[in-house]
């Protein structure tokens, strides 16, 4: 099935952090579509066609008027459902006169768009990144603009050997790429499990932990289709009790990552790190959100460098190593979930 | 028709400003032509293919030598006709050794090539802008460089509705969104006439007549097939006469607008402000002519946009409004054009 | 043959300065496949397939360890022959796991790559550079990246009237543009002789002579398929000899020359100067190559306004002149070179 769509187009997509979107026009392409988003005067996220229905001129380009985007050219007005209310020179509106709109739920500090059938946008299938406004937790991220097909991202957070080769002087060990793993899966997630145990811990992790002697470290990564991966992550002193459940000596982060389609080969990259220990320690926050985006710089070269030779490449078939058993599973799930959706597809090409 | 040509090429295109051609090659892509200008020892305009005939080196990359062109590759010469007058190291010249000569025509300030069949290069039908050189008007105006098809920018100057929303700061107000107006065409011209009476004056226009009270405001938008428009604009005092042909109390400018295509999606847009009152001030000529620049450059990001999302829509049909009547009419006057002359089109495949 | 390859793959191509390789990963894209090179620990360069075999990410991007290159993703090791000697996580390696190993000589100051099939990479067929090492003479050059096929440059350096316009104020005057000359050639050679006999010096020249009075001047220019072109150039006084083998008064420089295609349209340009008198002056030698390469820096000018030119008119059939004999048989050399070897470039669109 060559031509298999990308993407999934009935999925909840995270499309901008909560601040982000104000009462500012803010343009964002998102599954190849361009969508402009604002918050109405009650707060909610209104998410439009960005292109007028009378000469395709981006919306983002005109202004906010109340609860309505004004085009900047000849000054047609839409509404938040995407109606058009005014025309110029004309008293009677064109009834087929609208654009697009999308559903929206904000959530986990995230604005969720769907891109598909609006029929089927169920708030409760948004992907769980709970942690991240959780009082429990103390979170804080970035986006990232990755020119890389966003299965890449998914790749690369499926298998984290490559912390070992990438990342060496920070998070990666020997341990990452040696100690071994397990796949468990279900209907719309995989989950990789690694327990490194009896180990030196790495620079990142004997700073956060600041006791001295070996531990256990954990990687559970647990993947939500079609792109939303969280990582619990942590060490504990060995012979804690952390492996059989026990992570009160330890220290406990949770990498949070949905990784959103804007076109076949780009992706916005959404991550934070929370972690759940020192909580009101904002200089810490600060620390450890620099310190994350070092080295998922490290990340973004690696992926825009394969994507390159992917595309110069285009017929490859690759071979798949044991390491790359999760991000198999991710990638099979996030196939079910596109050829579960002909009629989605076709509707886009009849568009 | 959807393989219809985008543009005639048996029509006078301005190419450049009078004071652009010199003594220095002048290179410019004139529908989708590289053409090379300079002014030949008597000052007439010589407007060659700039490509050598014998390895397409572009000529403007060589030197003028008295009235010819030498190649600044191995130093073929070619007088202003096109002809080969030397070629290195031989003394017998390939009597094939030629490269194309435009017909030109310098007026009203410009510099016309005729880029279709020089038999029909009929210096008769240059465009009327006779009022960027008429003493009874002071003029001043510049080229801008637009990427967008010529014919957006017809659109965009046929309908001065945008003026509403694109310049409400400056020429812009309700009034121009609401007024009616009238549409009527000729053979080769169509003309959209719109009074605004008993109005208060726009700030620009204020400014101009330098009087107290409402005004009646007039655009009768002159389109002249392919790409000419040349605008009758102004303002006098409601009640001084104007709409029954007494103007003596306003104020009049004419905005001279000719668009040249470049390629099938770019445009060397020139136009020029000429006005009938205070000649003698250059300060206002100055003055005038810099905000009117302002106010194109708001279009020119108008009209990129535009056409960014014309490309990524390339099946779209697009839905007229009452306020594109008068494009309407440019466009049919362009087609004509272009439908009349299949040999030039076919004669540009076999070229 | 409209679909003939552009490029033999069954040659030596120059890939870089001996001085460019040592223990960092060089990457560079010769024939159009991306390499990799770096020196071992024995000194002698290694030239791999610059993709991993896993996920195609360039080798370049990871670290030499020892002999090997290490993935900078997940780490799997190649040896300096290709073959995969670690994969993480697993203990059996896939036996096709290889990458493509080049064949490498290092000759005349230059690290040389068989890009076609090694069996028939023969030591014996590196062109001939030799003044570029030889004790008798002082040499010094650069490396130019030209936006233009490679063949364009030769067609350049087989015709030097192109001095006359291009190089007007260094080593140009009329008398190469009008002096005859004689093309003779071989099975794998073309040669070019002009001698300009009793002229002036031109500037460059009356320089290095440090004499007055008329010189005769000579240009040998000697082509190797598919892309080495050495230039014996030089002056001596009218009347002591040169043309009859008597060099002894003169002064003589050999313009090295050798044009690797990166890709269709690109090309590494590795040109050195040697002279044969004043051996010693350091100064002289810098003088010399930065004195030349102001002088290329002119024709990189022209070749990439030459290939945009070709670019545009795909279809243009070029008209030959008298002195683009030399450069005939060097593209007829270049074809029967690339029509020799139908089955290397079958591999090819089979890999």
């Amino acid at each position: 099935m060559a031509d298999r769509a990308p993407f999934p187009l009935n999925a909840w997509y995270a499309a901008a952090w909560d601040v982000d979107i104000g009462r500012a026009l803010f343009p964002r392409t998102i599954c190849g579509k361009h969508v402009v988003m604002y918050r109405r005067g009650d707060g909610q996220v209104a998410a439009l066609e960005d292109a007028c229905w009378h000469r395709l001129l981006p919306l983002s380009k005109g202004r906010i008027e109340g609860d309505e985007v004004v085009c900047g050219y000849h000054g047609l007005v839409f509404d938040a459902g995407g109606r058009c209310t005014f025309m110029p020179s004309q008293e009677t509106i064109n009834p087929s006169a609208c654009v697009r709109a999308y559903p929206v739920v904000e959530r986990h500090r995230f604005v969720w768009l769907w891109m598909g059938d609006p029929a089927q946008a169920d708030p409760a299938l948004v992907p769980d990144l709970h942690w991240n406004h959780d009082p429990a937790w103390a979170s804080d991220g970035r986006t990232i603009h990755v020119k890389c097909d966003y299965r890449l991202v998914v790749d690369n957070l499926m298998d984290l050997t490559h912390e070992t080769f990438v990342h060496g002087s920070s998070i990666g060990n020997r341990a990452v790429a040696e100690a071994p793993f397990d796949v468990t899966h279900g209907k719309r997630t995989a989950t990789v499990t690694r327990w490194m145990r009896d180990i030196e811990a790495p620079p990142f992790w004997a700073g956060q932990l600041g006791k001295p002697g070996k531990v256990d470290r954990w990687q559970i990564i647990r993947f939500e289709a079609p792109c939303t991966i969280a990582i619990d992550v942590g060490v504990a002193p060995t012979g804690s009790g952390a492996p059989d459940g026990d992570r009160s000596q330890g220290v406990n982060g949770m990498v949070l990552n949905t990784v959103t389609p804007e076109t076949d080969g780009t992706c916005h990259y959404f991550w934070a790190f929370a972690r759940n220990y020192r909580l009101a320690e904002q200089r810490l926050t600060t620390e450890l959100r620099e310190g994350v985006a070092r080295i998922f710089g490290e990340d973004e070269a690696i992926l825009e460098a394969q994507q390159i030779a992917m595309d110069e490449n285009p017929g490859r078939i690759f071979y798949n190593l044991n390491i790359d058993a999760g991000s198999m599973w991710a990638r099979h799930l996030i196939d079910k979930m596109i050829d579960a959706e002909p009629s989605a597809r076709q509707l886009q090409a009849a568009e």
